[in-house]
């Protein structure tokens, strides 16, 4: 009955109920069916998946995809696992990861680092502030891969030495830790930066005021905290490219609308191919084909 | 990839399997895709309405809506309860609330008498059996909306006495409350009505024709069982406007063609703008505009 | 706003997430709308049928549909039974029932040997080997309808001779059971037959290749199994009626093909009225129509 071979999109999602926000995007990137899946666990995914590449013909399988979302990067993380491990030689259908959107939003926020920076980090130093999180982390390893030298901030030195421990490993390039719990810590460890991103929770400031001014070499702060305060203290959620006098900044809405460019963007680049992982860095250069 | 923006509608349902009934009806409407949620408590509405009002475009906000069903009235008002207290200012999406049609039901059973009655309410006795359910409570709420003075009876007295209080209350029109748990009780409370409306459980005879025959005034009589023996003796389920001698009849399923055509427009309707709560009273006016 | 009445196809599951393979083929089969509800018990049943056959006109009920599948053919016999006692005289939806492929699985098997014996069974014995399973019951059943003598085996005798008789009085057939624990017993079981089919379980071998070589008579060999090692050595998962020097062989994906499209064609039918149902034999008889 159907003309095309309808796109099928399904979506994994670790919580009860099936993340809305995922669904509504996945529509408006324009496919034809959703199966959307709540509580899934890493146990149950294999029998999803052999339903899904045992179907279609093998010159169809592109037309099916998988989307892990949810609120909780680490459970996404272990889904795609038992995704990838679940796929057969060449039977396999592509899969995008957004846990929390982390990932397409610490993509959108990079590029409109690069953006500020007229396009290149090559030996500028760049500061990640809660730095721990999902989005935090993956600024982090977006901005190293650009050539930028990262310092990753946290309120407790030991586990911003972690991460900077755990990002040198998956990517070969040096991380440097810094703490933020006193405001000499923070000025200390800022020193000389021109890139700040702050990834922190809602309404908690990370970077006062009085120190953003002692920073001489800031170009650009871009702060992904949506409610106030805000996470840098001068700049505002809707701020987009707003000079504050010395530097570029973005707030949390100036970097939405390109979060969710690349969100819909790379839902349909999912039905391209059957071979695709879309993660931190797949996110990333979607992005900056659309940007 | 698609063209105008399609209409979703996200369906939330306190019971542990979404209603089949409600999802046809949403699709029979034109809905382009439905989300549908089940077990839904109040706590896990915020996230889910967060989805629905922060992804598209507020331009684009009507079309998404909710629509909260089920079996249960009380489930569903306080889901209606957390979704509106979910909203952020102007971020809000069209929300219709009609748990086991309760709503849609007794607008089509009111918009019946008010045909029976030539279009006119004011000044008439009326009065509701079984009044203390989801649909007779919601039946003679617009029945005083339209100007009659509402008796409303109950088995126990004190049900209708508090039923008639708690409506007197919120619609600051004046209750009658009458016990049903005799003949005679019933006939002394029927006396000189103009409309009676039975709400009650299925194949429960709460009307019996012995009554029925003394009530002079009577002109217009709605059974809303559907199921033998009927509530009002006499009446039966597919009458519709038919002359019982004296006064006119409407079964449950010469109310139920009104009461889907009233259930899909309402479902339309949400679709005309992002700010609408569709309860009992904006049903029996959608009704009204069709019936 | 629709043009013509929307195609719903309902997924009864019993397992906690509805399957993606049934998703899929229904996509495929050019549904319109899904309603696919996993973790269903018997006794959800009733209210998820009503709110299919009292929604719609009768008139329009043939374009709503119940497909129960799931991994487990004894809980979707059960909620068959529950599906069928919810409906309400003529007001009732088209069913098919398949968990994990049974019916549709048995019928392109079976019609893979009738085309292996140019078209005709009567008066051939056949034999079937681990009969006891879902698939391996209807691929006896389906052999004994085209007039073969029907021979069912199973490592336990007493298990064959439940089988056979429990076949008997539902076909009113003789089936003859066997015993396959050793090579003694499945030789003398397989002696003189037309026809084997395996229906194991996956990377099993039920009959080695120094037997099959002293069937002197066999004509059609089928192997569902498709995962190495055969389950009748010598036939490979792809092999789709090839000659193995006396034999026609059929394997697992030899049979896939033919077994979707009887799927596909299944649930396209259910939409052509609402009284069907479609289970083993109504299966075969779609797959006779199309193979």
């Amino acid at each position: 009955m159907a003309e095309a071979t309808p796109r099928i999109l399904i979506q994994l999602d670790p919580d009860r109920h099936p993340s809305v926000f995922d669904r509504v995007v996945a529509v408006d990137a324009g496919i034809d069916h959703l199966f959307s899946y709540g509580g899934v666990r890493p146990e149950d995914v294999q029998a999803l998946v052999h339903g899904a590449i045992f179907t279609r013909g093998f010159d169809q399988l592109k037309n099916t995809a998988i989307f892990i979302g949810g609120s909780d990067m680490e459970a996404g993380e272990a889904l795609l696992e038992a995704v990838k491990a679940s796929f057969f030689g060449p039977f396999q259908v592509s899969v995008m990861l957004d846990p929390n959107g982390s990932n397409t939003t610490a993509a959108a926020a990079v590029l409109r680092v690069l953006e500020g920076m007229n396009g290149s980090l090559a030996d500028q130093d760049a500061a990640v502030l809660a730095s721990t999180g999902p989005v935090g982390r993956r600024v982090a390893m977006l901005l190293a891969h650009l050539g930028a030298r990262v310092r990753v901030g946290s309120r407790q030195h030991s586990k911003s030495a972690v991460l900077a421990e755990s990002l040198g490993e998956s990517t070969g390039k040096l991380f440097l830790p810094f703490q933020t719990s006193s405001d000499e810590a923070l000025a200390e460890g800022l020193d000389g930066v021109e890139v700040v991103v702050a990834a922190g929770a809602a309404g908690v400031t990370l970077l006062p005021g009085h120190i953003v001014s002692k920073l001489q070499s800031l170009k650009v702060a871009v702060d992904l905290n949506a409610v106030s305060p805000a996470g840098i203290e001068g700049v505002k959620p809707q701020d987009k490219k707003i000079d504050k006098g010395g530097y570029l900044a973005w707030g949390a809405l100036g970097v939405g609308s390109l979060k969710m460019k690349i969100h819909k963007a790379a839902i349909q680049r999912l039905f391209e191919s059957n071979d695709q992982i879309i993660d931190a860095l797949e996110s990333f250069e979607i992005g900056r084909n659309i940007g």
